[in-house]
């Protein structure tokens, strides 16, 4: 297999994910006096690229026309751009990847990337598609940071194209960086399931905000409040793309939430004690069923 | 006024508030060796007990039936029980405080215990209603801690009968216990306000742990619907108390936190991108425009 710490790791944006990830390999992968592998990035925002390069976490650093003489060089490429924008950087560039390279998204929904895959296929070029489960309700390189993937779920959805061993490789890199646990499921399953514990959060963590009397709300806060609604500080284009991206799914879990609260709402209306402390006491049982990372703030 | 460090304190109830009130007390105030500050404590629960004596949290313990035993000696009374069992304390045990105490209670919901004012009240001794704003998704004396109060809101609702000096005091103590925001207020304004920052969290997170489809859904989580679960690991007979005691606020705040999340599902159903992302936009700048508290978790 060939070694993390002597390949070059291409970077297409390089943003809170972008990264944090080109962070985690330089730390993790690239720090020894022996490792010859480099990382090149790609991004829009020259700011961001020249505070990667004087921060020593890039090697270079390329602007968007200068993509393809990039890609040429990358053994492995991440493509960490908004969803609509991945799909089409895929299919603009799918000549100029290197023959042999390991292509990756982080795209939070997959239906549109892997319907695309007639147009982003190549024969010689492994593409992988993944969604790293971290980040963050600040965005920006500036925000970015190595430590965010310690413990967190790593989904891929491998497909038939996939070479066993490319797999293979790049579970090992991502475990290398942090990340704990890896699901492996379709693309289908991830943006259903994702609805749910993602995008379904920030709609109820937006409208929470958006129910909130005035600003001042928390001097009253005892920390319930702050927790539901850190993601609300939200990257507003972002999550409108991922809310439209996957509408039906994300629908359908609202619709499924707005039983389960009427559910409860009934009870209190009607005081019934008895009742709301049976789905309460079935809640934190559920709850606590679930296995969660210890995740570090 | 008098020094924290000789005062005689009480607790009615040593579960996780009691107990993590009485740890930061031992902790902080009478850690010296000059200290002859003692803490007394009374709970129903004899492992509790005896594992505060153990531990070295307090210096004397109580079972219920002798309660009037140790009131009569304390200058401090902490009554941390469930709200209406607070409110039958104070009236049960009203002529066994001893003269001059200052005597406070952590209920979530006041608005029955400032209405039983005239059979709590005795003149002299002082009745201040306050709501320490900390906790834990877990319960007991077990799980309390001297930190949870780090940085963290603590809520007043003075009344016409309180001494000034006695108010004064009070917040010291407070804040010798790490509390750094202290709000005043009147009862109904703390069940208005709380209903939303409190007990709607609660419902909103029992109500997403009831949709989800099974308890594996977490190898999909990234975060969000960690955080905004955690407090659905929920003590249930407690929260049913507290919803009901706060009924007709808390279903006012559904109802609003109803019509925010309509609006924003609509704008999603209708694929309406710019209404969307103005949504969100707004939304950010009301979350970010929170004076939150840096809260350790």
């Amino acid at each position: 297999m060939r070694s993390f710490s002597n390949l070059t790791y291409g970077f297409a944006g390089l943003g809170l994910m972008g990264g944090s990830l080109a962070k985690a390999i330089r730390a993790k992968l690239l720090d020894s006096a022996s490792a010859r592998g480099k990382i090149l990035a790609m991004d829009s925002n020259m700011a961001a690229l020249a505070s990667a390069m004087e921060k020593g976490v890039v090697d270079e650093v390329f602007e968007p026309e200068a993509a393809a003489l990039m890609l040429k060089r990358c053994d492995i490429v991440f493509v960490c751009l908004y969803p609509a924008k991945t799909i089409d950087f895929l299919k603009e560039y799918r000549a100029d990847f290197k023959s042999g390279a390991v292509v990756s998204d982080i795209s939070g929904v997959k239906t549109g990337i892997m319907r695309s895959l007639p147009d982003i296929l190549r024969g010689d070029v492994d593409f992988i598609c993944g969604h790293p489960m971290a980040g963050s309700e600040k965005e920006g390189f500036y925000h970015s940071s190595e430590y965010i993937f310690e413990g967190r779920n790593y989904i891929l959805m491998p497909h038939l194209s996939n070479k066993p061993e490319n797999i293979l490789f790049f579970k090992g890199l991502i475990g290398a960086l942090g990340f704990s646990r890896i699901t492996e499921t379709d693309y289908e399953l991830h943006d259903h399931k994702i609805a749910f514990t993602s995008q379904l959060c920030h709609v109820i963590a937006s409208a929470l905000v958006e129910s909130a009397e005035d600003a001042e709300i928390t001097a009253f806060g005892g920390g319930s409040f702050e927790d539901l609604t850190r993601i609300a500080m939200i990257n507003a284009p972002l999550w409108t793309e991922l809310f439209l991206a996957n509408r039906a799914e994300l629908l359908a879990h609202i619709d499924a939430f707005k039983v389960s609260l009427e559910k409860i709402t009934d009870l209190i209306r009607d005081a019934d004690g008895d009742g709301l402390c049976g789905v309460l006491e079935a809640v934190r049982v559920k709850r606590t069923a679930m296995s969660t990372i210890e995740l570090t703030k």
